[in-house]
């Protein structure tokens, strides 16, 4: 089991299409649990359903209420077998509360073709060394926040102004991110990376949480060991909600994940 | 029923959550019916189901086996109902087979709160006059592709040289979109103009019909009357797939509509 991210994802099988597991107050931001882990959790047992399609080509979550640690139950099924991919759909729960309703697509990630003829270009994050790393929070944001002890994460240092009340008024943040323990990047925690920064708002001086209504992700390679850099932004901020677009580049300069949500700002 | 569009996209209701539809052979393209179509379809049937929630804020469809016209049920289901939206879940089924399952948050477009604060930029589209007419496509398209009848587009001609063998290369395409009968936009109707230009993969010189995995729309406020810009952008063609990203904005200019889907590339 090895690292703490794999505990912390692990289910464990009820029976056909139906997975026990344990959200961990680790991954606690405020008053709930953070929506990409809960995705990875729900993508973990998704991964199980069909042999020979492990990776998550495609999900869609809604949230429907807001978490919290303890036991929840992971019920799937099979909407379509067939070609090269499957589509699945599945429930997170916690007792009679419905926490999130996810849509995917499954295949295999190693056996696509290996073309890549991307035309995004990377962030042009400082060197790490440069970034400002989130174990620099004072201890007020850290108690309340437990999930920054599950990375390393750094910040690009033109992005941060929103920590001493000086947003750039962008709506950009980027930084690098790396699981603790070194634990290596994989398809699966492409799924919480993509919703592991603040929200983008923060970048525009409206602070506090952003509730996600829905998020969809694209896991478009197996990404390489090392440190990964991620890149949010919003253009769209209107009638109360705005979209955050979140790209995820691998060490090898390869885009592995994109992610639109449509969150509410905050209060 | 007025326009043509308000027929195609007409549901019958047949029970508590189920819906009668009929898939119209004029939104044909090569062998299947435009997705979009059949996501407007099912967004229509979803606005019957909760009173007071008519509009699709989110909308995400897994496509499961390419429809044909003719008879078709929409099966709906409320999986929160609370605050200001309620999220849904749907499947659109000809006789034992599924076409596309559906999630959605629902709510009143009418209601949000008028603040804009969008900084992306509208389509720098030349003058409607200036653009390329899909009424100069040559007969033998105008025959596999009866959606073409639909719809008013006029493409900026920068984006068009795919249909003289002669593509930009960049991954984009953009055109004015209005539909016959003067049928002016509505909310549900964006939800077919976000996949009704040809794949932006003819711009990348890659011809034909490129198969949706996934499509979700983002339905940003109910756009003005008149002509629409549609804008397509891929940033990201590997792996044998590529993500397609699309903005429509009204002749108010206000960026009503954002999709992103996932398709594989053309054989």
């Amino acid at each position: 089991m090895g690292a703490e991210w794999d505990q912390h994802v692990a289910v464990t099988r009820l029976g056909a299409g139906s997975y026990a597991a344990e959200l961990t107050d680790g991954w606690r931001v405020g008053g709930g649990i953070n929506g990409g882990y809960q995705l990875a959790v729900v993508g973990t047992a998704l991964s199980k359903v069909v042999p020979g399609r492990p990776d998550p080509l495609a999900i869609s979550a809604y949230f429907l209420s807001a978490a919290t640690h303890g036991p929840a139950t992971v019920d799937a099924r099979v909407l379509r077998e067939g070609g090269s991919v499957a589509t699945l759909a599945a429930d997170l729960r916690q007792g009679d509360q419905a926490r999130l309703s996810v849509l995917a697509t499954y295949g295999d990630l190693a056996g696509l073709p290996d073309d890549v003829r991307t035309t995004a270009t990377p962030p042009d994050l400082p060197p790490v060394e440069e970034c400002v790393s989130n174990r620099h929070a004072p201890e007020e944001v850290r108690s309340v926040a437990p999930l920054m002890e599950r990375f390393d994460m750094r910040f690009d240092p033109r992005h941060v102004g929103w920590v001493v009340g000086q947003p750039s008024g962008n709506g950009e943040m980027q930084a690098w991110f790396r699981l603790v323990e070194d634990r290596e990047p994989d398809p699966m925690s492409l799924l919480m990376v993509v919703d592991a920064l603040p929200p983008v708002t923060y970048d525009l001086g409206m602070a506090g949480w952003a509730p996600t209504l829905e998020l969809t992700a694209h896991v478009r390679a197996c990404p390489a060991p090392g440190w990964l850099q991620v890149r949010h932004a919003t253009r769209n901020v209107a009638g109360g909600m705005f979209e955050e677009d979140c790209e995820v580049w691998d060490s090898s300069g390869r885009l592995v994940a994109q992610s639109r949500q449509l969150a509410r700002v905050p209060r």
